[in-house]
């Protein structure tokens, strides 16, 4: 079924935004579509890659004409692509976007937001570690969640095609308020990365010696972490200073975790531990029930 | 290539227990494998599984006449498999074990090795999230480490053998101390299961709305920690009770980067984010290049 967009700008074309591309040509071939990138090299992948009809480092371009606009750049980007689209998006325009932080991206976006042309914004909950427009498939989405959140006075027809986007590309879609999204993530997301990407510090901390041992014997549950701490640093970055609040809060809850089963392991208490381990094994049977695992 | 063994006792017989009958099974098909375990059920499944020729409850009827006795229990099981067994291990037996913490193992096998049984502790570093002989399968090894930790007045001959059967598994084999093998593990395994445990129990205390949410969006990061957080309970609780001081010291270095990180994103301090993150994602490149990802 073909998508109800005629033309497409991407702006910011890495791992997400290149999967999007494969899907709209897969499932819709006649939906023109625009690759927008700051870097020559990304933009020479593209072409390569012959996922996109044409390509430009000019945002105000890409958008010009589009009946979609897609952002999918790291965080930090959005306040200054929506300064320059905002002259150039045509009435009847939906912008949306695929950032991990949902009051950010509201924030951010909202000045390009004029009447007659529609924000709804969105969260494919989907990845790899890998990042650019080499490391994108089609099948990435499949199965996974997409949260929109569009504000309560969003108009309803373009909710609808956005919704249609990401179901073609395989996704289960719900909506929910931007301030819960940023809750949910930075429990399910952002604290798991931080976690991670911390640990794997920790251990590069360590003496050269012990270092390369570390990554002899990853197999113990190591590799695990560094897989995600391989994800992009930039977007990474991005999403702990664009969800400051919420991550923080999960931070302290997961600390104060950690130094309760601290202190078991220090005083010996094996019934506490045995106790709490039983119980997170619940939590994976729950989602192996969900399909998500 | 048949292995050294005409004997071999299996004293526990879950994920890696069974994976090692498998491997036995396969590559010396006359070696007679005496699998006990202390659980009727498992016993039933090892049978149904055909993985043994002989199944026993009592480990000194198991030692019996075994010419290689691998200890393959949680380690909190030890000191009492070392109690029963030792009347019953022959002149010339080999004893070796599966344990996590070497140190530990050595302490609680010891006692069990008089003159003319050779003590060759190891540690298959290999393993899944699932427990149980069903669980196991011959390939689990497969080009992952394998540490022994011989004591300095080790029967060399009794080394080269539990070697050989490692290797047979597929496994590179590596020497060091049990003291050294306790700390790089601390590390490599027993922090990632700790924060994994942590992670997923806070999760499971948030209320049940979130909770739900949790595991509808766990793509983002979290299902990595809750299959980790799957790991055997009491296997992982003896582990944490019997390499307390190595454990206690990789959570507080952890602890301090934490804090580190938490501090920078207070702050907005991108730049220590971005560097902190750049840094994580070479370890990851040398995993990927020592082929243990």
């Amino acid at each position: 079924m073909a998508l109800p967009f005629d033309r497409v700008a991407l702006i910011g074309i890495g791992l997400i935004g290149s999967s999007l591309a494969r899907v709209i040509r897969r499932d819709s071939p006649r939906t023109r579509i625009v690759a927008c990138a700051r870097r020559a090299e990304t933009l020479a992948a593209v072409r390569r890659l012959e996922i996109a009809d044409e390509t430009t480092d000019d945002p105000a371009a890409a958008a010009d004409g589009a009946d979609l606009v897609v952002v999918a750049t790291p965080l930090s980007a959005y306040a200054g692509i929506a300064r320059a689209i905002a002259p150039t998006l045509m009435d009847g325009a939906i912008l949306t976007d695929v950032g991990s932080v949902k009051e950010a991206a509201i924030r951010d976006l909202s000045p390009a937001v004029r009447a007659g042309v529609h924000l709804v914004p969105g969260h494919p909950v989907a990845g790899t570690e890998h990042s650019g427009p080499e490391a994108g498939f089609a099948e990435m989405f499949r199965d996974r969640r997409c949260i929109l959140t569009p504000l309560p006075d969003a108009d309803r027809e373009a909710v609808a095609k956005v919704t249609a986007l990401w179901q073609t590309a395989g996704m289960k879609v719900v909506e929910m308020p931007a301030e819960h999204h940023d809750r949910v993530l930075a429990m399910t997301s952002h604290l798991p990365h931080l976690i991670a990407y911390t640990i794997v510090g920790t251990a590069t901390a360590l003496g050269d010696d012990l270092k390369s041992e570390v990554i002899a014997f990853s197999a113990g549950g190591f590799r695990d972490f560094t897989r995600i701490a391989a994800s992009d640093p930039v977007m990474w970055r991005d999403i702990f200073l664009n969800n400051r609040e919420a991550v923080l809060d999960v931070i302290q809850r997961f600390s104060e975790d950690l130094t309760a089963l601290q202190r078991a392991i220090r005083r010996g208490e094996g019934e506490t531990l045995e106790a709490w381990f039983t119980r997170t094994r619940a939590i994976r049977r729950s989602i192996i029930e969900a399909k998500q695992a």
